[in-house]
């Protein structure tokens, strides 16, 4: 049985006409000979419509079972409506809510993580004639029978899940874009479509805010193998393939830059230089909820060292707060605490990176002739970024489009 | 542990003010002591909603389980809502589905019939300190896991099922009337609201056209003996306690007018009259779906008969076919058949009359200073119903009214 999982975001089944086009993705696939388990969202506006109503009666704290019940009918609306409009057009259908299969879950109300999912009742209904499984996406239930939701982009970890319990050929994803792009278009006119893309490229991309498909849904398609197709549901196109570094086999050197806007920079002078001490900073830090991206760590002359890290701009005041007093505590010494706004972060990532040497030189050369100073510099083994000052954030990542050739993709 | 269940129809959570509004009237009966099952319809418009939606994507068939499933999330969201609005005021409530109780029915879709209740969890969170059961009305689940709804009027039946299975000591129905009054009150302004009616009395008031509670919960009522309270959640008023007769000390004689605008009736004449010829006539009726209602038959001086019945104005033309089709098969045999449209059908209604004579004397009488003729006549213990022409219904209804000193109940 060639069974192929589609998942349909909220703009994608936003009204009867949309679920209609919907309903015209699926059948060509029905024709094409597969099995499908279509994976939906709510239609568009129905979340809000629902969080505003609970808002309106008191809800005090969002991870409340009562929140997840009432904001997971969203998706049980749009799965039947699917249902009924397949059968409609006389491809046989059936809906099933998270608990119906069951999807099983953690307790962790609206940001509950998928433990377990019988896909049973789905392949016997396909024995039976059965062409499409529409699933209720976003949701599951938790040991003591309530419903629970996932979190922000949850269908898309829904699917994935079922694709790979079911072990699907492939997992695509219908959203309002046409794919996974080498950087964001908004930006660069002539960013080109991406045809394949490594699932740890995917991650970088996913995690430095090309808002496309979610961290989790990609992290768990790594870990199943399971190819992921990005669609867009308003246009005929041929997308991005999200897939396992193996199957591609022209590696790109650079497929994207990606990039975040508001970053800012706190750098501690004249730290006494002995073991255990970034973790005294550190720990403060983390404590107090910010996001702590790049770190360096400098020596200075005097046998005191310099540490500078990054972290986003609306967190700032918060870690300037922990780390005085930390010092206040006398957790940690240091002279003086420099704070650096209007910073941005760019990043190129790329697979290739990993056997390809002269990247990083040809980044900082190509940012240098456009007079862009660099504050940070972190890299992995496929990625290399760079804090740099926010108002060259745009010609930073079009220059470096150009110099890697992205365009021509 | 003093159980309570109370009932909140469409209107009375049509809105988060409506819904803030039952908040508060459960808040008060917590105050009272009870552990409340409150059973919630879906916000008003929002069901419709739902069914335009449906029809929209092109539903064919509204028995199906698709249909169901979609239907049943008007409630959910009610509930949830609900639950959220207590707990916002530090009233500890929990919402359950259907499916969670669970609440068993057969897989009649659409209509399903309520077989088996099961409360354990109720009284379990009761016994944990929870307040409040909010618990979705009009659905349940089906032995193959699907959800079903319980047809129109579905979540008073669902009230009274939970109230018999859990032993309430009574089961509240708020809607957007006072009670059940003596008659309809836009005929006869100065009609009284009844204290306490029978779960008889009720009975032929709902199947009569008094659409405030609905007969299928009336009837579950009336078998496991559980008191039904009818209140109006937009006005703090007594209400009508509708109860087994032993617990009503005072019997009316005469309870109520309850009456039906839009009947007509047929008679055949010159009948043959030997055994098994009324079943050849009502047949081809039931067959054809034609409600028949009361039924007269009267023999001539030539041995042959004549048969008179009542069926409503909008089934007239079937029934008609029916017997002429019937009759051109030679399976019956009448000289003429004299339809009579533009008729009504007026019923007084008491348990007082099982034990008083008398009580049609004063119905005929009172019919007859008015010049009302009366067509058919039908009687039942406590209920006595006649057949006049419809112009004459609120003279009739109003003279009865008068005549049986309903104004003072």
């Amino acid at each position: 049985m060639k069974i192929l999982t589609m998942k349909f975001g909220g703009t994608s089944v936003a009204d009867i006409d949309r679920i209609k086009a919907v309903r015209d993705i699926i059948s060509d696939e029905i024709r094409g000979g597969w099995n499908v388990v279509a994976v939906v969202s709510a239609m568009s506006k129905e979340t809000n419509k629902l969080i505003d109503l609970a808002k309106q009666v008191g809800v005090e704290n969002l991870v409340d079972p009562e929140y997840d019940s009432l904001i997971s009918t969203g998706e049980d609306v749009s799965s039947s409506l699917l249902a009924i409009a397949l059968n409609s057009i006389k491809i046989s259908s059936r809906s099933w809510r998270g608990w119906q299969l069951p999807i099983r879950t953690d307790s962790f109300h609206s940001n509950a993580k998928i433990e377990e999912i019988t896909t049973d009742q789905i392949i016997s209904s396909f024995k039976e004639g059965v062409k499409v499984a529409v699933v209720s996406g976003f949701q599951g239930i938790e040991q003591a029978g309530r419903i629970t939701t996932l979190g922000r982009g949850g269908s898309d970890t829904s699917a994935v899940a079922i694709a790979a319990a079911i072990d699907a050929e492939r997992c695509d994803i219908y959203t309002d874009v046409s794919g996974i792009y080498t950087t964001d278009p908004r930006i660069k006119k002539n960013a080109s479509k991406l045809k394949k893309i490594s699932f740890e490229e995917m991650l970088e991309m996913a995690s430095l805010g090309a808002n496309v498909l979610q961290t989790r849904a990609v992290e768990l398609a790594m870990r199943h193998k399971v190819p992921i197709r990005v669609l867009n549901s308003f246009l005929k196109e041929e997308g991005t393939l999200v897939c396992d570094e193996e199957e591609i086999m022209e590696k790109n050197i650079v497929s994207g830059i990606a990039f975040q806007k508001n970053e800012s920079q706190l750098t501690l002078t004249n730290i006494e230089d002995k073991p255990g001490v970034a973790a005294k900073i550190f720990g403060p830090l983390a404590s107090s909820g910010v996001n702590i991206d790049m770190i360096v760590q400098s020596n200075t002359e005097t046998g005191l060292t310099n540490i500078t890290f990054s972290c986003p701009e609306d967190e700032l005041d918060i870690a300037k707060k922990a780390i005085s007093k930390a010092k206040e505590k006398n957790v940690v010494s240091y002279e003086r605490l420099i704070e650096n706004k209007n910073l941005a972060k760019v990043s190129i990532i790329g697979i290739g990176m990993k056997t390809h040497a002269g990247v990083a030189q040809k980044m900082f050369e190509t940012l240098s002739q456009e007079n862009i100073n660099i504050n940070v510099i972190s890299t992995s083994e496929i990625k290399l970024s760079v804090l740099i000052e926010r108002k060259y954030l745009e010609l930073a990542v079009r220059s470096l489009h150009d110099a890697f050739g992205l365009q021509n993709l």
